[in-house]
């Protein structure tokens, strides 16, 4: 081998094989060393990525697609921002840096991209369950040396779901499963809760490991005085061996074989633990500790929590490029929540927080600093999240439960059961409501407003703008309000004047934005705003629409939609949110309900999955930005081509 | 104290303070007896309820309610269809035979009910949150001295929710949270998964407490081998105290501290020990092994499964009183659900079956007995099992995952983000679709037409009757169908002649019933039946009604849609789910889009909870029972009143 020169290795890999075919075991270092280049190198440049997970991971992905024969044995990446190594090793070098825009490669494993993406993940704590099934499908097929390994974080272990897993996979002793725990202390924010302590433990050695170690010298040391000790001593060692020390670990516990802890940056160790695990049969557990952001000085020495994805930055400096706008610019709907909680809270003592594990991505975070006794973080654990909140609520408290609209769909029932059906004034932040970008389809909020309306008891609201969404927190932190739901857009509001001092809106009281004549246009949320420039530009082609923000969904205006079926022959719904069951389809059950007979198009989500992309992308792919709303409004009333043209032409 | 008689104790009680106030100790087991005596003496009775779980509660019961300074002691039950002692010693004796009857009290506790019912129970696994958020509020109101426990039992512990529930409450050191784990080895069924065994390792002692015990002696012994023996030894038991034992139970794992295993009906030594238990700090877990069905004879000999809910018996034979009627009866569609599948499995080798703890509620024992190695109990874990059964898809198997509507609610993520968005073939047969009857409104199964629709992918399904659900599950066998879900009631079907040779359907293809001119009804599933009763009654007064039974809500019929539209100005959609959101809502829309304007009118369930009743009392409260649906047609069509009423009068 001549001298090592970074990207040497990795240009002679394109697919798994091309590593155990060229490479020996100690050359997995530099393949490694490739491949965290080319992430930094890549990533730096496209920014829009998720970064330090991956590079906390690349020495297991090598050392796992060197051992396993992928893709007939079978990898699962738990939640799956991890796994752009994965990608890089396996036929998408080239096309890695179309990351997670539209038409390229997704950021999530996927299995229609790739034949080595075995399970489509985005959600966490699905990867044991998935391969598990897996494992349980090989052995009825016959295909005993078929491996099947999952790769979960330690953050992800706290879900429910992940636990379901680990005690149906416990009983089942022929189940070829490795779960490989991927313990490097973080989810997005550092992870908590008392499994979070535990593997904290069982790492430092000041418990398990080390006192493990410490007995057995002892009891050698015990055996030195005379045949009875040695006789006694052993009856000890024998009686621990066979059931203390076998289950005092948790996993263990659960008829897991507990392995590690491990260096997970050590891939030549990796990968020999690895090869010896293939031969030990049914359930097995390897904790490897690794560290987000590792190999790159940055990350490793800055915050894990900017470094889990920082946009583009100058990868020699470290220095993340910020874009400084001319002029001041709106907030992020999640830090005008972050701020308008904590105004509220100050007036309010019955108020708590509570995140699933989004502190910062929610902007919790700032409670959690101001009122560290009424904020919680309680890790990934979105039924959790719900059900102690109902909890709090008997209590008469206000709890404030935050969750991305696309999360929150894991604790529909705790919702429905444990809040609604006891009426509980538990109010639900959903954030990240309608479509979200570059995370693509697994995290789209496109049902919440469909499957929040069929809920009995259930408020349901969406803000047009930051100051809507501070006067429906305002709303709902009042007495008595049963629960109440906000969902609220990633990313920019439209207003930096948005410090209103807030007010209370009726419940169920929408408001008319403008008057006009030839058609109504009803809107829910942020896509208001896209009405409202729509309803500017018509009337430059003397189309006079009206538009109403309903700001809520249910309950219903129903004035407003008396005025509108009673005026208006032609009616368009807006939302970003599901066509099925969503605003547009309330609005089609009052006019059944009230006899009206008026035209009813419905704009919103079509029935299918939307794949990743800018969010302008995608509200003009699903024909609901202003360009959408103007070009459906022509064609409801008819306006002639050349007028319509004029209009799209020159819009944005 | 004169001599005990039955009864004579629980007279005395009407709320747990008159326990307090009036009995020693050692009445306790006097108590205990009352209560189950007259839980027996009603039970046996009304039939229609629970009974083994109860009954294996009542000494736990009793030394909570004498212990707990209830109801400021917050007790909740986990599911709680254990709790008739709780209710019967908490102001309820008197209406306790009303149980889970129209009016009358819940089967579970419920807040609205009683100041004692802290938290709405049902579905499973929410105890330890819900307790953990009023202990939390507690705490920050200062109400240090303020009790909190959850009774959840071992079936319940295998949901992800409680984990996720530990777990939190395994960080917070003040949380003042007393777990109480009934350890009766069941849920409905025979408990599964590692947990169990793992459970069951602790109580047989073979392992934990009894090398606990043994190593602390045996330590002992090795002190008498000299000063120098006894300073190793002394060693050895501090690192073991410090660490290993401290750490070798999976509950101390998540700090929380581990009491027991202690006999849960010795309602004295209970009593003690959680007066004991008061004093405790943070988070803990007491651990009792009790019996289901204890204190009476033929449940304690006889099959647990069978006495969970037995009906009416007699009390002194244990005899359960089976209606026998005179003529042959149509099966359950459980039933003929559990022998299709076997009987399709036979022919097809890649179908499997999963069901989250309900193998006899939903009849996939069937399957379990003939196949155990393709059918599978993963315990109470909807989410495992939705997950569990995409894996298994992704290789080729086709799993029929049989889940009750209202509990598929729990895993409505995973049936979106692992199955629907990866277009596997799952097959969904969700039971219990609809109104189910005296369990109420935990367990309605209202809205799984609704969530399901929105979902892209799924194709959404319900038979009208069981030769219905043979052909539909048929269908969903073939190859590359996707995602599909086929929803069928509680109880029995509509026809004894169920064994056909089964054809398959095709997707989105609906049936006309029956001609008509003056009105079209449209339903899905089981209410089809109805219909055609309303059809041939309301011919009697010469209406005549056309009726389709459309089978798909998802891809939904259009060409019968069409038909219809273009056909009749009168259309009533009729299903038992919610409306909002529901297959009225999906023939609303197409309405919509295809620009028709015929009047329609939506019968299902309304947007409000609904409570317990047999089947045929909600059916009529929510109007769409034959007369419901009779009723409604007259109404719509303007019918004169007295044949209206004549009608009405004459129906069953």
């Amino acid at each position: 081998m001549t001298e090592y020169k970074t990207g040497t290795y990795l240009s002679q890999i394109t697919i798994p094989q091309d590593m155990r075919d060229k490479f020996a075991l100690e050359d997995l270092p530099h393949i490694s060393e490739d491949v965290r280049q080319y992430i930094i190198d890549v990533i730096s440049e496209i920014g829009n990525s998720h970064f330090g997970a991956s590079l906390g991971v690349v020495e297991l992905t090598v050392a796992l697609h060197y051992v396993f024969n992928t893709p007939y044995d079978q990898l699962v990446w738990d939640v799956g921002h991890q796994a752009y190594g994965h990608k890089i090793l396996t036929g998408r070098k080239e096309v890695f840096p179309t990351n997670r825009t539209k038409g390229g490669i997704s950021g999530f494993p996927k299995r229609s991209e790739s034949e080595y993406d075995t399970f489509g993940v985005g959600h966490s704590s699905t990867s044991i369950s998935g391969a598990l099934g897996m494992a349980v499908a090989s052995n009825y097929k016959g295909e005993k040396e078929r491996q099947h390994i999952a790769v979960i974080g330690d953050g992800a272990m706290t879900a429910g779901l992940a636990f379901e897993g680990l005690n149906h996979a416990g009983m089942l002793n022929d189940a070829n499963l490795l779960v490989v725990l991927n313990d490097n202390c973080m989810s997005i924010d550092p992870n908590v809760g008392a499994l979070r302590e535990y593997l904290t433990d069982i790492t430092t050695s000041h418990t398990y490991n080390k006192v493990k170690d410490e007995v057995w010298q002892l009891l050698g040391k015990i055996s030195k005085f005379g045949p009875n000790a040695q006789a006694v001593a052993s009856k000890i060692s024998s009686a621990l061996k066979g059931s203390l020390l076998k289950q005092s670990n948790l996993f263990e516990s659960l008829n897991f074989r507990y392995f590690g802890p491990v260096d997970g940056h050590d891939s030549i160790a990796l990968a020999k633990i690895l090869n010896d695990l293939k031969d030990i049969p049914g359930p097995k557990i390897l904790h490897c500790i690794t560290m987000k952001g590792k190999g790159y000085k940055f990350s490793e020495e800055g915050d894990p929590t900017k470094w889990h994805a920082p946009g583009i930055f100058n990868k020699e400096t470290g220095e993340i490029v910020k874009v400084v706008p001319s002029s001041p610019q709106p907030p992020k709907y999640q830090d005008v929540f972050g701020h308008t909680i904590v105004e509220l809270a100050e007036q309010n003592e019955k108020i708590m927080g509570i995140t699933p594990a989004m502190p910062t991505g929610c902007s919790l975070n700032i409670m959690m600093e101001a009122m560290p006794d009424r904020a919680f973080d309680v890790g990934i654990a979105e039924q959790h999240a719900v059900t102690f909140s109902a909890g709090l609520a008997t209590q008469g408290m206000i709890p404030f439960c935050n969750i991305y609209s696309s999360f929150m769909q894991r604790a529909y029932d705790q919702v429905l059961h444990d809040v609604a059906l006891q009426n509980l004034n538990v109010v639900f932040c959903l954030d990240r409501g309608g479509l979200v970008g570059a995370d693509g389809a697994t995290h789209h909020g496109a049902y919440d407003l469909a499957y929040m309306r069929s809920i009995p008891n259930m408020i349901v609201s969406a803000p047009m703008d930051e100051i809507e969404l501070r006067n429906l927190m305002f709303t709902a932190q009042q007495e008595n309000m049963g629960p109440f739901s906000i969902r609220y857009p990633r990313g920019k509001g439209v207003t930096t004047n948005w410090k209103n001092r807030m007010k209370a809106i009726p419940v169920g009281r929408g408001r008319k934005i403008c008057s006009g004549e030839d058609i109504a246009l009803l809107s829910i949320g942020h896509v208001g705003n896209f009405c409202k420039t729509a309803v500017e530009q018509l009337k430059t082609i003397n189309v006079s629409a009206a538009h109403y923000d309903m700001r809520f969904v249910k309950p219903i205006d129903e004035t407003i939609l008396h005025e509108v079926f009673s005026r208006f022959d032609h009616v368009i719904t807006i939302e970003d949110g599901c066509l099925m069951g969503g605003m547009g389809s309330a609005v089609l059950e009052f006019m059944a309900d009230n006899n009206y007979t008026s035209r009813v198009v419905r704009l919103g989500i079509p029935d299918r999955y939307i794949h990743q992309g800018t969010q302008e992308e995608l509200w003009a792919e699903c024909g609901f930005d202003t360009q959408g709303i103007i070009l459906k409004v022509c064609s409801v009333l008819g306006v002639e081509p050349h007028l319509k043209n004029r209009l799209a032409g020159g819009m944005k």
